[in-house]
């Protein structure tokens, strides 16, 4: 018979035991930041109806990223985000639910679409959300940004600094109706504004010149990722607004004790549902890698399943694509994690197991991360080079002679030192250095 | 525009936060046991190709149960059990892993087939496996169930106490032997017996007879219901082996300290890939929530992946089938659970913000639980009101008075007392307190 494949499909995610406890420690630590910042954690299906997963007007662009199925008469598919889970999550249970309600998912998402280098069909976003009916003050943008701070600082060691950008879809749709664009021409500057990371400057350039034929206009866009905003004051109110927004937003966040805060006005997070001040966070050390962390507010959330106006700012952050990305790139030094447990309690023959097993147990009784070798007819050598292997940092070898004395021989793996003395202390002595 | 739908697909869990933060609580301290006693957590990804999820003569009868879907020219679908992709996982390992290897998965499962009350179509299940090369002490199979009584205690504070079954295949096929039953009958039995909790008596009987049609040897299953393995010694060796084996198996319990555990024949595990002994795990209070936890041995755990022969001694705890299955029988009681956060800051109008801001930083430096209210235009009756809501310990009121003299108004939100206080010493008493 053809042994089948052991490989995980292409664009799946699968780590060895010691970079899969980095990620735990990294997600334990980011989590208990949320829900210190008075978060709910929320675990929603991964499976959702088609028709809540996609419009029928965008059901052929989404098709092919979606992973789409049939059961029944039922069209299925999984989550590719969070926040369509969320809002219908939201809308369902608006009297089950206190406003402004805080949520954090941390849960995996999927893309059907062909996997490319660093984009995974399958991984993990950590969202949190803060909504409100009617009313959403952008003190809680600010709060979103200083918690996503907060949560990427918990995580520091490992990846170092961050930093936001703050962008303003309400300043480009100021600007945009102060240039009298029409429609078409605002929604393919946005577009290009968009991809403009992407592009060579030429490029950018010649799409808007194509696009506005009126170089007086084009100038004004190109000024805005040169100057920011100076000289765009006193145009229109609405523009004025926006930058008034902006300005006080900035000191709101430094108030809450934000760092490395700036306005960029060239992040627009795409063409998604964002009405209000959008953010993308970087980390310092690894430009590489993109935007850690994104967001930004959306003026009515769930709209397509309530007539509730819920207000909404909400940010995810990129957690595979942040560390499962510096694991890939070696950039993570795993040697903390490589130690499966604390202490292997080793059985020298099957007439000691009984007194191996009131010592496991003790240790474990006592919180101890401990092992025990229970293949008692293995070498001693077999059993020792089980407990290096685990990098255990203590092996408790039990012969003989222990039992017959009532105390363990406890080695240190590292030094190779060995002493004969009593659980009670060996415990003792194994706490204070695990 | 019709609104779509909030509800949830049939069969899929969604919990409201209270109710989440209890799940939550419970996989917390069941996955620290799991830790300590040196499981490494393996994150495994919930699609694999079909070809690694089912077999192709076991294809019909399977795919009724499995999603499957498929991206270009791969067929694939989602897990239904851990013990699938943890072979393919390990088989694909073998060098990067020591062995005996303890591996957990809790993790998210998915069974195609309608919902029926009870059974979920997206559940979670929490798995530990030990894997050894060639060969595995049944010391391991005595582990396994010590450490699922730990976990299982661990929460025993919301499920109360567990018991465990313990059954064995080699003694069923030693005995189909000694009858010198043909293949047939012994399949035919064999799922009669995992049947016979869910029949009338006279249907398993008139099953029994209908496959033997020898009444001495139908006499003899029989007899194993009523007296367990008793008269049925000294009949083969194979069968003084399977009871022998289950003997000494008891004894071993003993030493590792697991309470309530018994043999029975009846538990059979069903069809699936065991081939020595087996175990089901049921809770003293609640027995109408059937198996909490099962699993047992499998001699070629990896054969589909790895002519490396892995021996394998695993079970799952079934996560959701108790907690949300309790949750929904209304059997926990959440109150303690219903709090959001131990704080809520009050911020008493705009021009109050920056020291509110610098209160709530403190507060979360300093591990507090904490949350601000930042409509700050809403009235303090407003406010209170949220606080009051998420359920908050204390309220923190910052109004002109507390900014001009440098301290917090800080309210009992139980009794309802208030008091002025410096910051610092508002913070040590909440610490005490939450």
């Amino acid at each position: 018979m053809d042994l089948k494949p052991t490989k995980p499909l292409s664009g799946f995610i699968e780590l060895l035991p010691a970079a899969q406890r980095f990620v735990d420690e990294c997600a334990a630590r980011m989590q208990k930041v949320l829900r210190e910042c008075g978060f709910s954690m929320l675990d929603l299906p991964a499976i959702e109806r088609a028709e809540v997963l996609t419009d029928k007007d965008n059901w052929d662009e989404i098709e092919t990223q979606i992973f789409l199925f049939q059961k029944g008469d039922t069209k299925m598919g999984l989550r590719y985000d969070g926040t369509v889970g969320l809002s219908r999550f939201v809308a369902g249970h608006l009297n089950d639910l206190t406003f402004p309600f805080r949520a954090s998912q941390f849960s995996k998402r999927y893309r059907g679409e062909r996997a490319q280098r660093g984009r995974y069909r399958e991984f993990y976003q950590m969202d949190m959300d803060i909504m409100g009916i009617n009313t959403l003050s952008t003190n809680y943008d600010a709060e979103i940004i200083s918690v996503i701070q907060r949560t990427l600082n918990s995580v520091s060691e490992f990846i170092g600094d961050n930093f936001v950008r703050i962008g303003s879809r309400p300043f480009w749709d100021a600007l945009f109706n102060w240039l009298e664009m029409t429609a078409d021409q605002k929604k393919a500057v946005f577009v290009l504004i968009d991809k403009k990371d992407k592009m060579v400057p030429e490029e950018f350039v010649a799409g808007i010149a194509d696009t506005l034929n009126n170089p007086e206009k084009e100038q004004v866009i190109h000024s805005v990722f040169e100057n920011g905003y100076a000289g765009l004051q006193n145009k229109t109110a609405d523009l004025d607004a926006a930058i008034a927004e902006l300005n006080s937003f900035m000191q709101t966040l430094n108030l809450m004790g934000v760092k490395n805060a700036q306005i960029d006005l060239s992040v627009t997070r795409g063409l998604a549902y964002y009405t209000g001040l959008v953010f993308e966070f970087g980390l310092t050390k690894y430009p590489e890698l993109g935007t850690a962390a994104g967001g930004g507010r959306y003026a009515d959330l769930a709209g397509k399943f309530s007539k509730t106006k819920i207000i909404g700012v909400g940010a995810a952050i990129g957690f595979s694509r942040i560390f499962v990305a510096l694991i890939e790139a070696g950039k993570i030094d795993l040697s903390r994690f490589e130690s499966a447990t604390d202490v292997a309690v080793l059985v020298m023959g099957d007439e000691n197991l009984a007194y191996a097993m009131s010592v496991l147990n003790a240790l474990r009784d006592a919180g101890v991360a401990s092992v025990a070798y229970l293949d008692t007819d293995k070498k001693f050598k077999n059993q020792i080079e089980y407990a290096d292997k685990i990098m255990a940092k203590y092996s408790m070898i039990i012969g003989e002679t222990e039992v017959k004395d009532k105390v363990v021989a406890l080695k240190d793996m590292a030094s190779g030192e060995q002493q004969s003395i009593s659980l009670a202390d060996a415990i003792k002595l194994v706490k204070q250095v695990a």
